[in-house]
């Protein structure tokens, strides 16, 4: 055996080892109580509480050696944990203990004509593998997510960060302790070898789903490689669609705050669509709020004949994800057109239409396949917090399972139950 | 390029053929209205009907061919179709048409603090690939409920039955055409070459979800080389566990049930736990009804010594699927320890107690992990028809987006819908 076999060896064994530990304490959270996962969630925030210092100091040295690497200044951002950063991790953990319970609810308990009872209870997945990059806040975050839906983790942050996930992991181990809950519940990776992430997605016999939260390139190679179903969303060109029946005044306004409000969200407009017979008044009345805000136009040929400013989009334009104060704008014949550019080119996150035309919505809602379909509202809106589901965890474009804003139950299934007395099939 | 390169070339290119015409017609049929697909799933039986003989035809070639090469007799049972399975397609066929449209139901529509209302509707899945042996009733009862829930399919008969499917697909092509829908909605493979099936799997951009049915080595493999998500169960190693509490009469009644009514199921009983407390009066009442139905007994110790017609159990017994007159029995001191045997030696299938304690019931609902989980009825109960599913394209014990019998919800997907009027994000 040569020195990278063995060095293979020991991180795949090393894996394995989180993952048996992993199988366990899932089966013991599975069936944690709610007032036990809540009293370990606020012991968590206690601990968290008791050890800012030390977790500040742990951050420090990452960020010190984040410098010495010359990171980059948006990475060294996202690796700085501040101290209104750590309340709001401790507002999060707070939050999570007071969200309800998914776990064990039964719902549509029915009597069928045989005369036994069905319905369905909803249970943890089993173990969640997730992979992060720099910001050290995720540890806590996905922690609390993955303990309240009676699942077991096992994270991997970000080299990077490692002593700032390490100083986190010592927390939520603490609090597990100190509420009588298997310490392994969430298991942070202590090492940095790159080959730790490609284990713990070929492991389905360990880990149920893999949650990667990252940059793009992170999450297109780990859905290409995993061996395990993973939960993920990877662009978010999301559209816009004025039509023919808008109220153009509402219209500018939402095509103002779905682009400028954050240039860097995935439900952030990236391609606006505008039906001709009211491209001109309409583009006329948003280009001034664009320029204000410094949002470059890359525009077809009829938007660069309306709009000077508009420089001419290419044919990667309408596959764009900008994440930047640019737009890509399209003038179309009118809904048709509009459904079947979106459905060509849209990455299935988020679409808005601005109509006052009830079958025009109706149309809509049906035909655009994404996993958010809005009318009259800013793209902005998809999140799992305006939704209501109280906690994200990530968004999905994919269909199976989960589609959209993942909260707590998508970390959740649904088994039958089946209730009787004595009943046998005939 | 040699022989085999360009065959495998063109079979590719006949996959992405059907692939791209799959993609098309499900944009089609997603928007289809209720009345269209009803519409076409009773033209369709109207087809078969009419073609009856062709069919009976087409079988007979199909059994001519597999009497020639000397098929199993199991399988040349499976490849024929009677006149009353062509009765029993018709009437799923029509039964189908009478179900209620998933596609597009709205749930869950609240308004949210910010002002928008969020909901949730349900949608296709996209294309549907099923991979099936010899059985020609599959290619019927497949399409409709893939036709129904919006989704196109692509089918992949065994080859045995090639002429019959092949007839049946003639009948399903007729009845789309009449009612008006895209032709490609339900496309049957009409190629025999194996490598068909390695690249309906591995072409995600064409197919969003694979469905195997069959035998546990096609569907392993099918399993093991997807790069498409694939709902399936393996084995059906199903529990029955008799508590201290039990009405051991109905005990009794339920263990005979679930183990004879039917030998093949994959809801029949394999392994039956009983509480040490209950054991001799149980297993002496029981033993007599197992003789009498020659079902082989192979046991524990414990069990051997209470039974002299039992044979002592292997360690593979508590794993093994027998779809045969045998089952495995042990004796356990209780229901801790029939938690944690049927854990840790069960498929995921279906479990079932037999108690009058709550409490014990309560406990076995929520820590049996399987898919199916039932109290005082027999496991033979779990089936989507049983269940009120209405119709069945399979059973999965993954975890992940279906699990348990999977009817038409199992082919669907829900994306997030909202509604505003004109509300932008603060």
């Amino acid at each position: 055996m040569n020195i990278a076999e063995s060095k293979l060896s020991d991180t795949k064994s090393y894996v394995v080892k989180l993952g048996i530990q992993a199988r366990e304490a899932a089966r013991d959270i599975a069936k944690a109580s709610t007032a036990q996962k809540n009293k370990a969630l606020l012991a968590i925030a206690g601990e968290i509480e008791a050890s800012r210092e030390l977790i500040k100091q742990a951050n420090q040295l990452d960020l010190d050696a984040g410098a010495a690497k010359n990171l980059e200044p948006a990475l060294m951002d996202r690796l700085e944990l501040t101290d209104s950063q750590l309340d709001t991790m401790l507002e999060g953990l707070r939050q999570v203990a007071g969200l309800a319970d998914p776990i064990g609810e039964i719902t549509d308990l029915k009597y069928r004509p045989s005369g036994i009872q069905v319905g369905r209870m909803r249970v943890p997945l089993g173990v969640i593998g997730i992979i992060y990059e720099s910001r050290p806040n995720v540890t806590c975050e996905a922690a609390s997510l993955c303990l309240k839906s009676g699942n077991a983790a096992i994270l991997r942050g970000g080299s990077e960060a490692l002593h700032c996930n390490q100083a986190i992991a010592k927390c939520v181990e603490a609090g597990l302790q100190a509420s009588g809950l298997n310490k392994h519940t969430i298991q942070v990776v202590d090492r940095i070898d790159r080959e730790v992430v490609g284990h713990l997605i070929t492991l389905p016999e360990y880990v149920d789903v893999i949650v990667p939260r990252g940059g793009k390139g992170l999450i297109a190679r780990i859905s290409r490689d995993s061996k395990v179903p993973v939960i993920k969303h990877l662009d978010g060109n999301c559209h816009l669609y004025i039509d023919d029946h808008a109220d153009l005044e509402k219209a500018v306004s939402v095509a103002v705050n779905a682009k400028t409000s954050r240039y860097g969200t995935c439900c952030t407009l990236e391609s606006l669509l505008v039906a001709q017979s009211v491209a001109k008044e309409f583009l006329l009345a948003l280009a001034p709020h664009y320029s204000e805000h410094g949002v470059e136009i890359r525009g077809c040929a009829k938007t660069c004949e309306l709009l000077p400013q508009a420089v001419p989009a290419t044919q990667e334009d309408w596959d764009a994800e900008y994440l930047a104060p640019i737009i890509s704008i399209k003038v179309v014949d009118g809904l048709d057109e509009a459904i079947d550019h979106i459905n060509r080119h849209s990455s299935g996150h988020t679409e808005s239409i601005m109509t006052k035309d009830f079958n025009h919505a109706q149309r809509f809602l049906r035909e655009i396949d994404s996993s958010s379909v809005m009318v009259n509202t800013s793209t902005r809106f998809a999140d799992g917090f305006e939704y209501g589901l109280g906690a994200e965890i990530g968004i999905s474009t994919d269909k199976l399972h989960a589609r959209g804003p993942v909260g707590l139950e998508g970390l959740t299934s649904q088994k039958y139950v089946v209730l009787g007395d004595g009943h046998i099939r005939q």
